[in-house]
């Protein structure tokens, strides 16, 4: 894909000042930009790589005065911050713009297919599946029995979503997350063995959440495990049976979530954090990375460190004793021969 | 998939209770039960939610005496408990009751199917793969050259299986799980860049081992990798080359085990936990959550916690005593302060 | 596959001492052998293996010297050790040697492919995806559009490379990784929900590497996310948005490196280790397994430990003094009372 930098001209309503005829085929940094970029100068504090860039197309203020001579082809429009985010979306508008049923792919004769939708080669869907409308299901990905995906929602390759899910409105699933595998139920038995236990809820994703890479959200033992409107997860998160997770609260990286716990709104958890199971966190709370949270957060809004976790500022004292424990140590060692001497004086 | 009440009494040997013509189309606890929904009443403690629920059939014990009117139909049983298990394991052997060969699918001329098999769309069955009877091989899964798979196994979809490994009867494993990959072996050369090590032995997987979503399971450099017989591993676990996890042995989400390291039988490993590579895990041993075990565990059944691990009490009464450092660090200096105040004074 | 001793005798320029007709189909330790496998003796140590194995053909050095009757047929050859690994290598070949294109497959009518490539089953070759000579994409693959793929590479079952990604020459990519889904970025409204930031950047994977199964790399949100040549990432490992690593770089299975972060050259990070965003590491650290890196390491080549991580021998005086902690509280409130008592005599 590829634009003049008179096409780039007419689509924001901007002027060209240099050659017209100059060609990007990427977006860059200005001041990482190599030729064939197009770039924009938003902040006057980088003006300086204006001068010295290699982009082939830079967007910049109508008000800008330049100061020296510039290689680039310059296009001016009223804000050049705005502009590039208006061009940023329409880029990745076309990069993602599929739609068709591509071949081979299986689709049950029962399912049903809203308008516009994009259904990859591989892609198995499933008896009673319903999608809705400009939703994409990327290849090589599975919808079970009667899972329903709502309109606009996209789904990258090789997401997989188990019978009886649902997944709403504005969703984005990234490439190998799966959604409603069993949750992890077993009952012991005398001998030492297991029995399973049944895993017959399901998963319910609710509108505008955004789900990242190879993350795995268990369906619920009985009921629902509900992640809510506006949350954003990332990547190798595991979200284990009957959990919830409350309206826009955010998730890093390889967090763990345990059986049946609750996590109120606006919570932002950071990477590697772990919470065990059946307890519940307060709405605002934020959770450190690598911290382990072993009970339920009853005050909203505070911040939490450690494993077991603690309030922030009390771990963060902590953690500087523990790296002078060795002195310490040293100091009570001298401090009890100090002692003894003493004692021996005054008996 | 729908029933009626007059259906599920048929099936239970039940009598029923009000409208036999009344649907159910999902299951459900009877404090969270909506119209359609199907729930059960066993423990007395909980028969005040009869009388509220808006399930719209449950199942009751012959005996149960009713003090108040109800909405739902009821359907009696000798024992609910036990009827309502038996719904469930009938009505998840429907969901998942697949046969046959889906089109298209790639099955190798070689390959041995037993009777009665799935193998859903898109599943790749190589060279000398033996499928054993009722085994499901569900959509986009990958088996490779000479892999076996033993009878009444159900591999989800998108569980890739490298060549030569063996998985066993009445074995579960979910979807996007990795069995096989190479181990993470490299020579280190002088110049500093490293030079891959062979990978050539195979995964073992034992009978009745139920494994989660996106695990990781690496051949051994040589030899086998083996998980034991009934072994349950959760979702998103690394287990290296050379690893040998014994009989019934439960393993929480996102732990990793490093290469060689044997894990006895009975263990139970809880999630984010970490494992070095060679060493040992005395049988019964129970690891907490985020633990890191840095040396082999000798004695039989005990609890570890912490990183890296101690004994489970002693790490407990550490971690009090963490959260007192600050104040115990401005006890010290108190106490070193009154004590050169006595040495000016006794000298 | 299987060879007779008299094959590999001419394979390996060797000598065979016993049955020529001798059948090996596996390989193996030997003292681990069974019947059907080939094993050797390289370290005069094992020798008393050689007298009880049970494998059927045994390479040895050309100088050894029998002392007591051996079952196995013998393969002498001037280095038994490298023999073997000669043999490694041409087994690993064999069975890794597909080409061809099967069916179905979804190659699109602009995509270029090298020669001798293998394109699996169900695999997914977008617009203006290159392929490299002699690479192979095996089944369930998915490359987007404008994919490059240099020579020499596999890609192992279910890799998934979103758009405009580069990847080298000699890359080793196993089963379920996904390279270039959205960075984690999002920026926060005031009414408590977030706003996607594009991601329009890619990832470059350099020569030489090898990433394991089921990790994640995203794609930069501008620019590119860059894994540099000889880099070996194990499995289940999260690399975020515009990440670096430097060439060499060994990092074990379940870490984490947040994004924009920057990783040295020959570092070494030990598994379930995490590295915060926006920090840089020096070249030749060593991060051990479990640690928590939250600021820039600017020091090359030193030994890092804890989390938060301090260097390492501080970390290990720390934890040692940790597990006597209650007994130093103790000591610290019996000094406490001799000093009062001490106090008391001397006021």
């Amino acid at each position: 894909m590829q634009f003049s930098a008179i096409e780039i001209g007419l689509l924001l309503n901007g002027t060209v000042e240099g050659n017209p005829q100059a060609i990007v085929n990427q977006l860059a940094k200005i001041e990482e930009a190599k030729a064939g970029s197009l770039s924009f100068l938003a902040n006057p504090k980088y003006e300086q790589y204006l001068y010295t860039t290699q982009a082939s197309v830079v967007i910049v203020n109508n008000d800008l005065v330049l100061t020296e001579p510039v290689n680039a082809t310059l296009v001016r429009v009223e804000n050049a911050y705005s502009a590039f985010s208006i061009l940023l979306e329409k880029y990745n508008t076309i990069k993602l713009n599929k739609t068709g049923i591509e071949q081979p792919s299986f689709i049950h004769p029962s399912a049903q297919l809203g308008s516009n939708v994009y259904i990859g080669a591989f892609s198995y869907v499933g008896p009673n599946v319903k999608i809705g409308d400009n939703s994409k299901i990327y290849p090589n990905t599975y919808l079970a029995d009667n899972v329903t995906i709502g309109n606009n929602t996209t789904l990258f390759p090789a997401v997989k979503v188990y019978f009886d899910c649902i997944i709403g409105n504005n969703v984005i699933i990234h490439s190998g997350t799966i959604i409603g595998s069993d949750g992890f139920g077993f009952a012991p038995n005398t001998d030492g063995t297991y029995t399973k236990v049944a895993q017959i809820g399901n998963v319910v994703i609710e509108d505008d959440v955004e789900i990242g890479s190879n993350t795995t959200i268990d369906r619920a033992t009985m009921g629902s495990t509900i992640i809510s409107k506006g949350v954003k997860l990332d990547n190798l998160i595991q979200i284990a049976h009957n959990v919830e997770i409350g309206p826009n609260t955010v998730v890093a990286a390889q967090t763990g979530i345990s059986g049946s716990s609750k996590i109120g709104e606006n919570v932002i958890i950071g990477g590697q954090a772990g919470v065990v199971g059946h307890i519940s966190i307060a709405k605002g709370s934020q959770i450190q990375a690598q911290s382990g949270i072993g009970r339920s957060i009853t005050e909203e809004g505070k911040k939490w460190a450690g494993s077991p976790a603690v309030p922030y500022a009390n771990n963060m004292r902590s953690q500087v004793v523990i790296n002078r424990l060795p002195e310490l140590e040293k100091k009570i060692n001298e401090l009890e021969k100090l002692i003894a001497e003493l004692r021996n004086i005054s008996i």
